[in-house]
């Protein structure tokens, strides 16, 4: 049997069994509950506060409202599917503790306000914490830059191997995504602490509310400007979604390339075995389980944001129960990304066991040094371009010849251009090749340390 | 504490605590425990068959697995998240139940192929529940369409008023597009219902196991012929997930036609109260929450479609811990097609009450007869084009004068083109206008007669 | 036959004809020209400033490249497919035009950093445009509201009339989105506006490079931090497909709307001719094409920022070749954006007429009116939610009874609550319950005049 | 200034210029010339056919029809924007030619009708294109799979070292996958290959058509049941973007294993120069160009699929102009996997050099052989579990010794469990650990053998 709903006043015969559970939201929204208690007292304490309703009633419904937390936080109120939503469950028991002055909350509200306000004080909740998790990864990223600046690694385009690289620099690039999406983030919350309390049902409302006041109450940075924008504004959940993409992008950049470190090919780490899993049938297996769920993880975060674009496309305004649809979508995008950021943040800082001997080696034995020699003539005057054909060449017939650049006699230099002395070793070699780089940004050692400096002292800013 | 898991012999410490949790799939892979159970027991017998394992061992492996299955339906089997995942956490019990005997049933087995053949079993279960619902659906609109022939409703175009239609016709579109969700999710199953159980980890067994004895226990009418590609396939996952955001574009077209004609304006239709809401704040409103919510649970439904996709793209063979995001994504898609086609299924059969007269009305008061005045001269040797043209300015000086066709004196026709005679009434008349359009697939009146006996034909086809 | 190609001389044979048809981005980078040559210039510029290269040199290189712009602009420079892409196709003929000067260009440089300097010249460009579009689009909606402050026209929620509202009103609702758009592309510039040039390939430079004064001659307001980052980076790219996906979505609802206050039911709008379009057959009508063009394209904007997130999942550092697939998705949503306003901008100033009289008539005949009747009791006393359960009792006897609210006596309001005494009925009137949601960001006339002026204030700043 | 319109009559004053070029489709649908052409030479001959036009006009019809066609051929006939669209090109252009006549072509026919068969015909025909391709593609990988059934190649899951293959199996998998898709195409091709023509507006038509007759005509094989759903109807294009989608999943796994395969440490396969390209400043980088580039396009496939299902969304009955933008989409996804099939088969066929000596080495030095030892112990009655965990133990003391399982003396093996015999040596050497695998479908030489005849069966049928 369905109970009688709230709104059933103007229904001849009640809301068909299945379609009950079909509508119901409370399934998820509970989610909300503690946003939902917070929103209407601030909500309560503005009534009272604008003589709506009195002194007394408003402590009533405060007294309530916060009995219903507590009793919340003790696993006493547990509203079920017959509640509907949150926002019914929590009037109807406000109903219940404190008589008719609960029937007085909704004054002036709709639940159309009431949702959007519950979701951004959610959502600003969230992003605080993703912004402080993203800071305590770039602190872990930062301590293994520290201990690795003389670290070499070889550095690829396409995969193939380019130009070594100091591991430093290497993971500092990481430092620079998780920033921007620090600082997108950052904005994003900008748009999402704005308060959409008082707005109504979509027209605002005939009683002498007081919005900023109830804002200011919830910390809210300003209102809406626009009653039918603030009920029906679904931007700041969308931002969020594409950021939170973005964090997954990155995630699964390094998760990518821990996986391939860590293959018997690359063998650039060692998965320490708090951070690593086995197969049920082959006793020798250790596998990269978390960067690979990470990796997974990533479609599920960019499928939430195409479901909310998808959600808003061509809905009229105000509000529509399509918009019932977001909270899902929200809530799993933020436990995903939460999830994948804490076991990345483990996982690097735990869990992986850098082989600097295997990457000193693998540094030294290929043609990653070829531009140095382009360069090397280049800076003696030779058109880059002449230089770099030259080269080519050259490491044509060492490939043939199954010889290394650094293989090669001072004769055989000479002949292939007058230009070449001894020093030509020197620039050649894995250390000096990264040195080299020097250019700001760049991979030499000096820059490095520098930018680990500007790094660490850009993370000090929270 | 984490506890020591299955794998963990060739490991020197135990799982980080946080990655443990953020590795575990029995949170949700444990709606796969009854296929799981019967694709073990299935496995066993096979096992037994070819004498991998004694005729006893089999049967006490079967008798373990079908009391875990009891255990399970009694609420008194409930794995926990150090169980890992459903897989261990079966065999962890069985061996509870038979001692060394189920540490056998693992034999010439991998979670790979185990986890596909759950998860094929699974979706094919789902399908045909859902192509069920897709039938039952049809009948519906077949009643609808039985009782409305001769009820006409405006046709759109643009949603602009186009022709007017049969409403038997306009629903009939709409069993046409589910009839192709049922005979796609048919050709859809013949590529879920294949067995990769015997694939093993990657690369077979070594074990001398019947596949196809296996298979044919689980009703399987095929198995994969590459066990590499049997373990890493996810096509069937990706289609299945077409297919369902097919079936969502569908119900979502329809959803919004009825949002259309419940609104003031179009006046269609009325909601009947057992599949309606109301508002928090405003007492008169009657919201069409149904379509509504199916409207936007599209969303989602593409989402994961698009998840899934960006899930497969670029793994290497074969399979990848990644794969095991596909399975809350097919969950959340099953359940959102389910219960959107039960919902819509119970507003038209209950739900929707149309308004005819109204209905007749509209289609009187508008120049949506244009197109049979320019046939008329078509048909009697006036040039399309040319008769197009002059309905087009007729259109244009009745508009200004406020008149609509049926309004034109014989004497104004006449001036017009000395083609029309009195018969030019009749023609433009709605009820006329629509039987007229007795092209094959049209909406005269016969056509869709026969249209309609014909589809109750094909639904007999289950 | 395929020409040798710029990078050939380390290779045995040449490309595969095909293959060089397939890798070639000419066909579509082309559009990147002139952004390509004012990169190049200033990267010349640089050269010569720390002496990499001569003055003079770098005055020859600076004169080739603004001659192959003059060149390009007259219709004479058409590189084919042979050239590769752009950046070889300038650099050829920079060295045809200016001889072994023009194969120093390349110096200090790498494809990588500069594809990535033109694309964020090239976006910075589009963002001023679309921004500049957005401020006009504000204009024009700021006119109509100007015109429309006290035009009623129905509110909706659910598409079922809600509370009637200032037409201004409604549409200052977009006014916002568009302002958080605008905004938003403000924020995003901000990451556009950064330089990568001289972060090579991958790894920064050996030579002496100033990447602050070549970023300083483009107005590059920073430049990469790191040089890895810098080459691999799209996130600007995806963060403008975002906000390019909100602008469509907010355009699809405004469509949205436009479409149905065009149809026949709603009729709150005549399109006019300039606007609108014909059927190929049927005479009479007059199709909404703008908004459904619009609505329609929303899919390909939301499908290209999909694509690029799908591109950048799980790719390893530094840059790879999938990255060039990032401009022809750029390149569309920015055509596609900026279409849209355009013709969504030329459509509201001129091709819109609204009809006040149907829309007076619209807000009177209808229970919308409702919440005023509870909002009424409650301001005298009576708790809102009981204030409310009764107004749905005396909606639903009016139904039955074929009433509006206005239509009940005095008698029958005072029997419903003593507390009801005359002035209920212009409580009630539609232009007093428009009024009277006088709350800030409601549509009563005062505050929509008050946020009608800020609106007008807040577009100043461009 | 812009052109008088076809639909023209009914309007007072002409389109704006910058909206006609919003609205036209001629930049793009031009690319369905011929299949217009094509659609109405079919649509006269039924005219004359059942006598709605006479003999001679039919006759006349169909030679302009084909003199359009040749002039579009010799570049003659261009139409311009002020077309709107190749309809109406065609249209106008016919009666230039045939006078009176040409305006008699589209009775009984709409753009509606009309634009969805061209689509078909065009989508037809690609398919069967792609089709081909595959079976191409498929015919490549079976050249390899013959030449390296004895090639071995370490088989990965979480990419690491797993069990050895044959490599001839790991093709396979890709030969099974591309014929899923061959298979499901064809399926797909069922349901495009319907005829809409006859379908009119939205309604059918009131001239006494032959839809069966035109539809054979155009070797269609049916046509649509209904008029409404035959102009409303995309699933067939969402179908194709989803099949080709799945496509792009395939080549991206493959992509991504070449790329690996390519790299410096794999080192599996040397990529011939035909089938690679250089850096413009690395000289000596030899980059897997294609299989990036094929892995960067899978992005726009899934793209454009998500782009048709937005567009789809909510869509009420029946024509909207939205449908215009499915085209687009199409055609780009329809390059986009012709190109890649393209350049992945010459890319197999003539780009790839396997390394077998490296391959060898490879799969000997590692534990892959692990679970053969555990296979080795259950086939003696140790069960599974207890096998699989004794091996675990062994696997971690040899990685502590630095020692492969091959190293253990026969000594070793008897300590750790009585079971173990000389014949231990032989279960373990790489050859034997792939040859005993040979259960259905698993990777032992024999069954290898097996499927690769069986597959060169298949790709008979085509």
């Amino acid at each position: 049997m369905t109970e009688q709903k709230t709104w059933s006043q103007r229904f001849e015969s009640a809301l068909h069994p299945a379609i009950a559970i079909f509508n119901a939201s409370i399934g998820f929204d509970i989610e909300l509950i503690e946003y939902d208690l917070t929103g209407s007292v601030a909500h309560a304490k503005m009534l009272a506060h604008t003589g709506i309703i009195s002194t007394e009633e408003g402590e009533k419904l405060v007294a309530g409202l916060e009995q219903i937390r507590q009793e919340y936080r003790d696993g006493k109120f547990q509203p079920g599917i017959d509640a509907e939503d949150v926002h019914f469950a929590v009037e109807k028991r406000l109903t219940e503790i404190t008589g008719d002055v609960g029937k007085k909350l909704h004054t002036a509200r709709s639940r159309n306000d009431q949702v959007g306000t519950d979701t951004r004080l959610y959502l600003r909740h969230q992003i605080e914490q993703i912004r402080s998790q993203l800071r305590d990864l770039q602190g872990v990223i930062l301590t293994i830059a520290q201990d690795n600046v003389e670290t070499l690694i070889p550095g690829y385009t396409h995969l193939q191997r380019a130009q070594p690289l100091s591991l430093a620099h290497h993971f500092l690039a990481y430092f620079e995504m998780l920033d921007r999406d620090w600082q997108r983030l950052g904005e994003i919350y900008q748009r999402v602490n704005i308060s959409p309390l008082g707005c109504g049902a979509l027209a605002g409302t005939t009683f002498p509310i007081d919005r900023h006041y109830s804002a200011k109450l919830l910390n809210f940075t300003g209102v809406y400007s626009n009653s039918l924008d603030g009920v029906s504004d679904r931007d700041f959940a969308i931002e969020f979604s594409c950021a939170a993409s973005l964090i997954m992008v990155h995630l699964s950049r390094l998760s990518e390339e821990i996986i391939l470190w860590a293959s018997q090919e690359f063998n650039f780490v060692t998965l320490k075995d708090s951070c690593a899993t086995g197969s049920s049938i082959m006793p020798q297996k250790k596998n990269p389980d978390v960067p690979e769920l990470v990796r997974g993880k990533t479609g599920r975060v960019f499928g939430h944001l195409q479901g909310m674009l998808v959600l808003m496309k061509g809905l009229p305004l105000a509000y529509n129960k399509d918009l019932q649809e977001d909270k899902e979508a929200i809530f799993d995008s933020v436990k995903t990304v939460k999830g994948c950021l804490e076991a990345i943040t483990i996982l690097l800082a735990q869990g992986l066991e850098f082989r600097p001997q295997r990457l000193a080696e693998a540094v030294a034995e290929d043609f990653s040094n070829a531009t140095d020699v382009a360069d090397y003539l280049a800076s003696k005057g030779v058109p880059f371009r002449e230089a770099y054909n030259l080269v080519g060449k050259v490491v044509k017939t060492s490939l043939a010849a199954g010889k290394l650049l650094k293989d090669l006699t001072i004769q055989e230099w000479k002949d292939l251009h007058p230009a070449f002395e001894a020093d030509i070793y020197d620039a050649i070699a894995p250390r000096q090749v990264v040195a080299a780089r020097n250019s700001y940004g760049g991979t030499g050692f000096e820059q490095v340390r520098l930018a680990l400096k500007a790094a660490q002292e850009r993370i000090l800013v929270n």
